[in-house]
């Protein structure tokens, strides 16, 4: 590489009349004989560069640095389609740093017309494509802004484990063999529900959490196994309170990403009005036009029923609610305050509504959270509803009960869903294309050979043995 | 609770004689008949509160709701070690919003003498002490610090999967059952290393993540198996670049915090230097004076050897250096530009220096990265010269290999130790107490019960068996 500083493309336009060093992708080639132009592209910017009879050797997409001559362009041969179709480099020498072969896949297109499997297994490729870069970048911006609102009103951000106990949030665990404690297993995180309200108890009053969770589901197009919540959590808040900071939140964040809202002001609807008018939970309320606009409708539903019905073909369901009640949405929420009693006496458990309160986005839930049960006899009461002994009501949350005996505040939180805050406002259909390295629809790692088979000595440390099924699936 | 609007205490300095709500935790209590005076707590401040005889009630560390009027006190009443020792409360209700029972651990003194075990058991008191109430705010403060700089360096936030692929980081990994693919695992990221690589391939430039990495090994008092670094990774870059941006990243965040640095530019060291010096790579140059200052002493010591002997009682290292070699940091380093020939050859093995950077603070590594090989010539002669046949390295790294042909930019970066530069800007001397929910030194998860044992439905799900140890372990 040469001594001089690299300049970025984007800044080019400032330089002309000087020689500088430009470094980038070969992203077009045009090879005229004596003259050949490429379009280099750095991540600030692209350029067109003019050289002389060795350049045809460079391939597209190949890493070249130039050193050359910034030049104004003649006015008839300014691309005003280009931001910086005003100059253009003159190339005086060139170095390649890394040569491109035959590229597996074509990144110079929107990618959507090749199949998941090559666009995941080559995704270094695949996340050059304009489109991609984009979100990319949409994401982190997303999150900073995010994070700047959430500072701003003075929140701590707190980490918690990922290696934790199995908790009831009603999906299935990923679990985690202890090679120090045989047989046993650590869950990895369905969400810090419970942490961050012992967070709470411990006095923190405003955490938040970019939390990275993951479910062993069933994958489809629109869910994988591993996903990105903001997770906050605050003390001494009613339902009112949190959804105001979270909709303040969510509207400074969007704008700051240039996204743009259908209501300034998050409209409410009561679970039963909008299963009335929509007939579910999640609706989309914008007209054809602000469809096309790209508007973001974000609306609030509240007032959900605490409890429903067991679905005797939902294993999961059928394990939390052995009474026949299973919980709708979350087992530590609290009731709204005019129910309290109900639930206390287990009476009238099929009208008994919770604080939850869900975001919905565009006909897509976005969050959803609710004000905690912070005293021992709501929780217990609501696992009782479920048909939990006292045995097991003390194993699988006997520690949240001690702590809400040494005073924990009234709190209340929420999760939103930012894999999906971001496919809105990318405006794009499947999660997959805002997450870096997704998993493929079948559940393998994105480029990496993963899930893969481990070696008999490390299942031996791991105190386990395979017992493949009888006929293997693929 | 009322529904007056609460006021954070740190704010009743600037509400004398008026009627406000406050709320918070008791932190102590002085029954004097017909006076009951408290210190109520939230996460602003202290005040002193004076209510009458039924106030005797309260517990300490219970919640409660306070309405009253904010008095000036007497000039002679004033306190002047106490930030609002210039008000007191005169307490007209008061509302128990969690009553606490007696405390199985005191949370008024700094908490070391009590054992860890109960400390973690009950993290959400021990959380309460003001000791460790500075330190969570310290590091979201910190973490906020470091962000912000890599914002203004435009730097791109990226998250990378935690359900992966094992690498080959030098350490055990844990392993996670897939169900749907029989037999098969994922590993949980000891680093993102091969992914903040492939986004260089990508195009991204200039990445970072707060990464949370884990690690089945052997557990001490100053690690754990889950720890955060900030990785970061930078395209077009020379091992100068990389240490300028990170010393300038990390003084510019630990000064945001109120941290003292001794040097304002941070010594460079060649390792053979420091080992002659110092006879370690890890060493302190502070003054006594220095040490009781609180003074944070960061250099830099590059030009270590990239291979070393394997230590043949170390598993990790044996499979790793099947030809007798292994690599000292990491094998995805590019060797110094000069010594890149011998690489290539597998000449002068020994004498072969990597661009490795490590990044040490008051006689601990702080951090570390390298220059990578970014030319897949370099990285396969790097696994030939530990003794790998050309199939294995296909297995392990052929994807690597693959993104170096199509266009992986000169690339570098480094990965620091986030929950030790904590540790050191706090003045504390375990990990442990950075964290907030952290492993006991046995493995086991704070206040959740893991690992534990998981249902035979789950085992069959996951085509697992358990093959106990004929003496069990504890």
């Amino acid at each position: 590489m040469s001594e001089m500083t690299r300049t970025p493309i984007g800044e080019t336009a400032q330089a002309v009349g000087q020689t500088v060093k430009i470094s980038g992708w070969v992203q077009t080639k045009r090879d005229h004989g004596k003259i050949t132009f490429i379009d280099l592209r750095d991540r600030t910017g692209v350029i067109q560069c003019v050289g002389y009879k060795k350049m045809g050797e460079l391939t597209t997409e190949s890493v070249v640095e130039l050193v050359g001559l910034v030049k104004q362009r003649p006015e008839k041969m300014v691309n005003a389609d280009s931001p910086l179709g005003t100059v253009e480099f003159d190339v005086q020498e060139y170095t390649i740093l890394n040569p491109a072969k035959e590229l597996p896949i074509q990144v110079d297109e929107d990618g959507r017309d090749i199949n998941e499997e090559s666009r995941l297994r080559y995704r270094y490729l695949d996340l050059r494509r304009e489109r991609m870069r984009k979100i990319v970048k949409l994401r982190s911006d997303y999150f900073h802004a995010m994070r700047e609102a959430l500072y701003e009103r003075e929140f701590t951000e707190v980490e918690t484990p990922m290696l934790t106990k199995s908790t009831k949030e009603g999906a299935r665990d990923f679990v985690v063999p202890s090679r120090l404690q045989p047989g046993k297993f650590y869950a990895l995180p369905q969400s810090p529900q419970q942490y961050k309200q012992l967070l709470m108890t411990a006095g923190v009053e405003r955490y938040f959490q970019f939390a990275r969770c993951i479910r062993d589901e069933d994958l489809r197009a629109d869910r994988g196994f591993e996903f990105t919540q903001l997770d906050l959590e605050m003390s001494f808040v009613k339902r009112e309170d949190v959804m105001k900071t979270v909709e303040d939140v969510v509207k400074q964040s969007v704008k700051a990403v240039g996204g743009k809202l259908k209501d300034e002001t998050f409209p409410v609807f009561d679970y039963k009005d909008a299963m009335a008018k929509f007939g579910a939970d999640k609706f989309d309320l914008r007209t054809e036009e602000e469809k096309a606009a790209g508007v973001l409708s974000f609306a609030w539903v509240i007032n959900f029923p605490f409890f429903k019905k067991v679905d005797t073909s939902d294993a999961a369901e059928v394990m939390d609610g052995k009474s026949g009640w299973t919980f709708t949405h979350n087992p530590f929420s609290s009731p709204i305050p005019e129910h309290e009693e109900w639930l206390l006496k287990g009476e009238r458990v099929g009208e008994i509504l919770t604080t939850q309160y869900d975001l919905v986005c565009n006909g897509y839930e976005a969050g959803g959270g609710s004000i905690r049960a912070h005293r021992p006899e709501l929780l217990r009461a609501t696992f009782k509803v479920m048909g939990y002994s006292d045995a097991e009501i003390q194993d699988g949350v006997g520690h949240m009960l001690e702590a809400f005996e040494v005073g924990t505040p009234p709190h209340g939180g929420i999760a939103l869903g930012l894999d999906r805050h971001v496919m809105m406002l990318a405006n794009e259909d499947s999660l997959r294309e805002v997450i870096a390295f997704p998993m493929t629809s079948s559940g393998k790692t994105a480029v990496m050979d993963a899930p893969s088979t481990v070696s008999d000595e490390q299942l031996k440390e791991l105190h386990l043995q395979i017992v493949l099924p009888k006929v293997a699936k693929k």
